[in-house]
C-alpha cells in the first residue's frame, strides 16, 4: 500500500517511481490500531509492554515507543501510572455480523424518500445535538484560507475561462486530481475526468448514463439514504447486497445476484462505507473488479470518504484495478476540504463522454469560481497537511464517542469502530425502535439518523448513525447519556 | 408598464406604492424605438422633423431633441448634416412571419442532441468569430467587482453557512431576488424560490417535477436547442407551437393542441424569445396564461435574457399574472451579471416544494461562495447601472451587426430585429442549406447557430442564428463580408 505523499511540491512531470515515505514506527502504530478496531485488542486490555513488542515483532524498542505515542495521541490507547499502556474503553460488545439477507435475489422499488424527508427537515435547528447530520463540523475545514485561494484565482482568472471553464472544468483543478490519483497508484488519462456538482451530482450522472427506469441495480444493505432517493427518483429497482460492518460487501451474494439477475449497474461505497464505516480490503476490492468485469456490469464507485482514512494507510479504489474503464469513481471536495463549494468528479471511465453530455443538458457546469478556488488551494495552501489534521480530530472524537457509548448505552449495544471517517452504526437492542427513538431525542434537542432511512425495505429498525464529525464536549457527553436513558427505557 | 427601478437604495421593507421614474423623453423614444423595430419606420427612412414630432405627439420640442438624442445613442438612428434624422440602415426586408405549422397536432420524438453537440464541439476554438456563442463576451460583465463581493462575503460569512445554506440558499441573495420581482410588480413569497446551478438546472427541475417519459410537452418552434436536448433526454414528446418573430407563440395553435392532446407541460420563452428574440404583449400574456390555466397545464416560463431588454420598459413576466401557482418562473444570473457562477433560480408557484426536494436528490445546492458574492453585489455593486451599461452596448452592437448584414448579405435576407438580447434570426434565401453554411463557415474561422439544431424536426434549414453580444471590430466586419460570400455563392 502507498503512503500518502504530499503532491505540493511534485513536478509538473513528477518521477514515476514515487518513494515510500511512511516511517516504521507510523506503520507498526497502523499494525496495533487495526488490532484494536478489529477487536483483537478488547477495551481495557494491556497492550504489550515495550520489551515484549519490541521482541514478539522485530522492532526495535524506540519504535514501540514512538508508535505507542502516536496512539495515544491518536486516542486509541491510554497510559496508567506505572501499568503501561491500555487499549480505551470503548463499547465493549463484539462487532455486528452483517444481517444476513433473507432474500438475496429480491428486487424492491424504493419509496423511502418521503421519510428521508421528514427525518432531515428535523435536523435544521442549529441549537440541536447533531449527531443526526450528514456533515461534519465546518470548523474542521481551512474556510480562511480557501477564502484567500479564492481572492487569488480570481484575480489571476481571464474573463474568458468564466465561459470556456464551464464545459470542461477548469483545467488547473483536472490536472490537480489527476495528479493526487497518480500518487494513489492510478494512472487517470485527464479525458475521463469529468467535474461536477459535488459528488452527488457525479453520482446521478453515472446512473443515467448507465439506466434506463425500471432497471435493476445493485446497492448496499445498509445505503446511504440518498442512493434510496436518487433509485426512487430515477424508477431504479434496487437489489440489496448486505454489507459486512468491516469487510463490507458480501460478494457470494452478489456472485448470485449477478449470475440470476439482468442488474445493470451497482453502486457501492468500497471504503468507509456510508453508514457502516466498513472498507473492503485490496483483495476483495479486486476480487470485486473481476466479479463485474466477467460480467460487463459497470461500478459506480462512491467515495466521497476516501481522504478520511485513520493512520497512515490510504485505501485503493476498486478503480485502481480497473482495466476496461468499467468503474466510475466519484469523489468531491466537500468532505475533505470546501463543504458548500460544490466541487465533486467523476473518473468516468469508458463512460466520461456520455456523463460529460448528460452534466452539459442538466446543469452544464459547477462554479467557475469554486473550481479556481480549490485548484488554487491545492497547489499553495498545504492540502496534505490540513488532511492530516482533520483525520487526526475524527479519530479522536471517534474515541470520545466510542467511549461515551460504552459509558451510556446498555450492554447489549453493538458499534463498529470504522478506519476512518465521521460515522459510528449503533445496534441497539432488538426492541429499541429507532423512529420512535429519533421523535424522543428529537424531543430533547438530539438528533440521530434512524437505521430505516438506510434500507429499501426499511430493515434496520433498531439501529442508528451517529456522527461524531463535531467537537466532543459536554453536550455532546450529556446527549449520548440521555439517549441511553430513552433506550435503556425502551 | 412598470418601469426599472433601483432596487440599491429600497429600505428593508419598501413602500408598497413605487415611483415611476421614467422620463417623459425616454418613454417617448421607446415608442420610436419600437416603431423601428416593427417596420413601420423602415431603414434609411427619415424621422418626423422636431417640429412636426412635436405637434403630432404632443409633447415639447425638447423632449423630441432629447429622444432623438438618446435614439442615437442606442444606434437606432443618424443624423445627416442639414437633413436631420434617418433610421440607419440595416436589413431591408420585411421581417419573415412565422412559418406556419403543418401539423400542429402532431408530436415528435426528439433526437437532437447528437447535431448539437457536433455543432457546439465545433465553436471551441477561441481564435473563431463567434458569431455561433450561446454567450455575449465576458468583457460586458462586472469580474473585478464580483471578485470584490467575493472576497467581502468570504470575510464574513459563518462557517455554519456554508453548511446551512446548502438547503435552502443564501438568505440574503432570496431576499434581494424576491425584493427584484417586487420592483417588476410580482408578489412572491419567499418560499417559492428555489436557488439552482444556473436556469439550466431550473428548467430541468420543473420539467421533471409535472412530467413523466412519454409525456406530451408544448415547446417553441424554433426552440432554445437545449430544450430539445433536455426532451430528448427525459424521453418526452414536443409538440411544436410556432413561433412568430415578433409576437411570440401562435396562441391559437397552442389552444387546438390543448385542446386535442394530453399536453402536461408547457416550456416557453416570452420575453426576448432564444433564438428568435421574440417579445409577447403583456395581453397575450395574460391571455395564455388564462388559457393554461383554463386547462390546468403549467408553465415552465425560461426567462434568462429579462434583464437584457432594450430601452426602459423591462417586460413583464407571465408569472406576473399567475393566481394559483400554476407558473414556474425560472431566472439566472448568467446572462446579466456572472457568467460561469451558475447561480440561478425559479419561482417554483404550487410545485417549489418538489423543485426543492428533487434539486436535494441531485446536486443539493450551487456553490455556497457563488451566491454569497452575488448577493453581497447585488446590495452594494451597482446592479442597476450595470445593466444600463449593458443593455446600451448590446443595443449598440445590434444595429452595427443589422448594418453589416445589410451591405453584405443577399437582397432577399431576411433578419429579425429584437427588443433586446444579443441574438439574431436569419432566414436566407430558401436554397441555402445552413449546415453546409456552418461548415464552410467554420473552415473560414467564422461559427454560426445553423437552423435545424433549433428544431425537433430539422426545420429551418435556411435560417442561422447569429450573436451580436462581442465588441463590434473589423473581424466581425469582414466575417459578415465572408459569410455573404459564402452564402451568395450558394
Amino acid at each position: 500500500m502507498t503512503a500518502p505523499l504530499s503532491v505540493e511540491y511534485l513536478p509538473a512531470h513528477p518521477p514515476v517511481v514515487l518513494q515510500d515515505k511512511m516511517k516504521r514506527y507510523e506503520k507498526f502504530a497502523d499494525e496495533i490500531a487495526e488490532l484494536i478496531r478489529t477487536g483483537v485488542l478488547a477495551a481495557g486490555e494491556k497492550v504489550p509492554s515495550v520489551r515484549h513488542a519490541s521482541r514478539t515483532y522485530g522492532v526495535s524498542p524506540s519504535t514501540v515507543f514512538q508508535a505507542y505515542y502516536l496512539l495515544e495521541d491518536r486516542g486509541l490507547i491510554q497510559a496508567r501510572a506505572r501499568s503501561g499502556y491500555f487499549v480505551r474503553e470503548h463499547a465493549k460488545q463484539p462487532l455486528p455480523d452483517a444481517q444476513s439477507n433473507p432474500r438475496p435475489a429480491h428486487t424492491t422499488d424504493v419509496d423511502v424518500s418521503e421519510l428521508v424527508f421528514s427525518v432531515l427537515g428535523s435536523l435544521k435547528d442549529p441549537n440541536t445535538v447533531p449527531f443526526g447530520s450528514a456533515f461534519p463540523s465546518p470548523h474542521l475545514y481551512p474556510l480562511a484560507r480557501l477564502a484567500r485561494s479564492m481572492a487569488q484565482s480570481l484575480r489571476v482568472l481571464s474573463p474568458h475561462a468564466v465561459i470556456a471553464d464551464m464545459t470542461a472544468g477548469n483545467p488547473d483543478l483536472r490536472r490537480q486530481i489527476a495528479l493526487r490519483y497518480m500518487v494513489s497508484g492510478v494512472m487517470l488519462p485527464l479525458e475521463e475526468l469529468v467535474i461536477t456538482n459535488g459528488a452527488m451530482e457525479a453520482l446521478n450522472l453515472c446512473l443515467q448514463t448507465v439506466t434506463q427506469p425500471g432497471d435493476l441495480v445493485a446497492i448496499e444493505a445498509p445505503a446511504f439514504y440518498a442512493t434510496l432517493q436518487v433509485l426512487e427518483r430515477l424508477k431504479l429497482k434496487a437489489v440489496e447486497i448486505p454489507v459486512h460492518p468491516r469487510e463490507g460487501i458480501d460478494l457470494q451474494t452478489l456472485a448470485d445476484s449477478l449470475a440470476h439477475l439482468p442488474i445493470k449497474a451497482c453502486w457501492f461505497m468500497s471504503s468507509l462505507q456510508n453508514p457502516l464505516g466498513a472498507s473492503m480490503s485490496e483483495e476483495k476490492k479486486r476480487a470485486l473488479y473481476e466479479l463485474l468485469q466477467q460480467h460487463q456490469v459497470p461500478l459506480i464507485e462512491d467515495d466521497v470518504y476516501a481522504e478520511l482514512y485513520y493512520g497512515t494507510q490510504p485505501p485503493k479504489p476498486v478503480k485502481s484495478f480497473d482495466r476496461d474503464g468499467l468503474v466510475m469513481h466519484c469523489g468531491s471536495f466537500s468532505k475533505s476540504l470546501a463543504p458548500g463549494y460544490r466541487v465533486g468528479w467523476v473518473a468516468g471511465g469508458r463512460y466520461a463522454e456520455k456523463i460529460s453530455r448528460l452534466k452539459l443538458m442538466t446543469t452544464i457546469s459547477p462554479s467557475v469560481p469554486a473550481q479556481a478556488a480549490i485548484a488554487d488551494y491545492l497547489q499553495h495552501g498545504g492540502y496534505d497537511r490540513h488532511l492530516r489534521k482533520l483525520r487526526h480530530t475524527l479519530e479522536m472524537q471517534q474515541s470520545a464517542m466510542l467511549a461515551s457509548a460504552a459509558r451510556h448505552f446498555p450492554a447489549q449495544t453493538r458499534v463498529t469502530r470504522p478506519s476512518g471517517g465521521y460515522f459510528l452504526w449503533v445496534e441497539f437492542p432488538e426492541q429499541v425502535d429507532s423512529l420512535q427513538l429519533f421523535q424522543l431525542a428529537l424531543a430533547q434537542g438530539i438528533s440521530l439518523a434512524p437505521g430505516p432511512i438506510f434500507s429499501a425495505t426499511r430493515r434496520f429498525g433498531n439501529c442508528a448513525r451517529l456522527n461524531h464529525g463535531h467537537p466532543w464536549d459536554e453536550a455532546s457527553e450529556r446527549a449520548m447519556e440521555m439517549l441511553g436513558r430513552i433506550v435503556t427505557a425502551m
